[in-house]
């Protein structure tokens, strides 16, 4: 088991990455307890050892939504739940989105912790302690900024997961590595196999690895506004591919970041050497890289209407080299002339 | 105008009372302002001086509720607001309880700030950046805690609020010199009529006295957590009052603190002189304070039916003189004694 202390502004908490489901009572600060999971997770709970009240929810983002989070709340007030309590929740990231929302405006906040169950969620782990609900078409418009007390990382977890659900993971494992970490990258290229497997020894480093990057960046945004944006890498095309081709999101972020480096190799900063490693490795986990018969049209419409745009520039991030990323203002015109450039 | 700078543990704001609704824009640190207020005060809302979209919801506790904040959500995307709006809240306790509460969870929380338009809103100034909406039949069921930028109380306001509401503001202000500030109660003896007629330079010194008594509680709260207990004085049998005979606010209270005003009494606490002045003051703004009639029997299920207790024993608020309070655990059997003894 690896350990991460996170420390924010007001807080301090513990990521225990490798940690098991079954040893969930030790972290709790209380005996009254109520779950919150989806029944993708509730086999898991076995009452012998986790005997607590269970709240399951639905499971995929569409129940993300203020709906649930009413039908929450009047089940948190049917098992009696007061200041006194703590709740968990189990489960991927819309688990820990609705949980930690709930947790954070139930009687105007009680305590709460997270079991993540997803790679994704995993290598996520909450930090920067983002939670919310979507409204209507946007996504997590609704949400507040709250630290849970601490986030258990099972990795037997993850051996019933879609192959589909891990590699949004590794995507963005990858995506870690390839802003931020060249020794990463490497380790990503000679173990990708036994990080397929679950390899629980591979992966522990990988998400340990890639939870740093982003604590460290989150910290410095704190300073810096920009830093934050360096996450991207990949997203601003991965966002529309995802939306307009219903790929799964790690697929649609894989073939984000292809782009993202060619855009880098077109512009000089990037060796092609280097895009192709990127290449190789994604292709390696299963990852798709192919963007010659994207709609091109379709992918600007969907960067044009996407509501976090500010104005008709974008900080596009690029690379300079694997584990070291640039930030550009571009136009969205320019985009637009550098995909069919490159397509 | 009196100025009072609060400081809490990641924020420091104004609260300006006598401070007038037209110099809102001396206060705003964006040109990007959405109004959120009521119907009773949309009319002070003259678009020469205040030319912002304004939001207007429903008056009363009831629309208090999840139906009515997803209805601003709603709003707030039409009129296209993002993280660089800023939310003003203008009205009473209920305008600025769900202002405040859409203001922390919409976009993960965006900046805001108040106009407090009644009394009562204005003695309580969101002091402890308490917000929130009433869930089924419980009250502030859910929210967060999260200051404002700002509160602006304006005087001018309490011209067109009726008496009652008036009245509960000044069962408050009375309520803060009883139990902390023996000055500010002969201040109210000597100036009841002015008061009552809304003579500004008495009202900003009774509305910044209380607010520097609650100030004071909710900050030594944080290290005694009983300290904030004492902002109950009264409200045992206020409540139970308010319920079973749906008496104003601040006519239950006022009777709720003569009941414990009497049991100090009984109890060798306090004098009668001191509970005679008391209650005369109390009758000089036109305030209850007779408990011969009250239901008895009512009244104690109203308090056993309280889901805010713990367990049967209260933590009841008693004096032991004018300014001073003494906080004494009494079990409800004993309570339901005394009050068949008084009357």
């Amino acid at each position: 088991m690896k350990k991460l202390v996170i420390q924010t502004s007001n807080k301090i908490f513990e990521i225990l990455i490798g940690e098991k489901l079954q040893n969930l009572q030790k972290y709790l600060p209380s005996e009254k307890i109520v779950i919150i999971t989806d029944k993708n997770v509730k086999h898991h709970l076995q009452k012998d050892f986790l005997p607590y009240p269970v709240i399951e929810i639905g499971t995929g983002e569409k129940i993300k939504n203020l709906d649930t989070v009413r039908n929450i709340y009047k089940k948190l007030l049917d098992i009696g739940v007061d200041r006194s309590y703590f709740i968990v929740g189990i489960g991927g990231g819309v688990v820990c989105d609705i949980s930690g929302f709930i947790a954070s405006t139930y009687l105007r906040g009680i305590s709460f912790g997270f079991v993540s169950s997803t790679l994704l969620a995993q290598v996520d782990a909450s930090i920067g302690g983002k939670n919310g609900i979507n409204f209507l078409e946007y996504k997590n418009l609704i949400g507040v900024i709250n630290q849970p007390d601490f986030v258990i990382c099972d990795l037997n977890l993850l051996n019933s997961l879609p192959e589909t659900e891990l590699l949004s993971g590794f995507a963005e494992i990858i995506k870690h590595a390839v802003i931020a970490n060249k020794n990463m990258f490497t380790f990503l290229e000679k173990n990708y196999n036994k990080a397929l497997e679950i390899d629980f020894k591979v992966l522990e480093k990988l998400i340990y690895d890639s939870l740093l990057i982003k604590t460290e960046i989150v910290n410095n945004d704190e300073k810096e506004k920009n830093e934050r944006r360096k996450l991207n890498f990949g997203h601003t095309f991965g966002h529309a591919i995802e939306k307009i081709t219903g790929l799964p999101h790690g697929h649609a972020i894989s073939t984000g970041m292809i782009i993202a480096s060619m855009f880098s190799v077109k512009k000089g900063l990037l060796s092609l050497e280097e895009a192709s490693k990127i290449k190789m490795l994604l292709n390696n986990f299963g990852l798709p890289t192919n963007y010659k018969s994207l709609k091109k049209d379709d992918i600007f419409d969907a960067i044009l209407k996407d509501k976090k745009r500010e104005g008709d520039i974008i900080n596009f991030i690029l690379l300079n080299k694997i584990g070291n990323v640039v930030i550009e203002k571009i136009s969205i015109k320019k985009l637009e002339e550098m995909l069919n450039d490159l397509c």
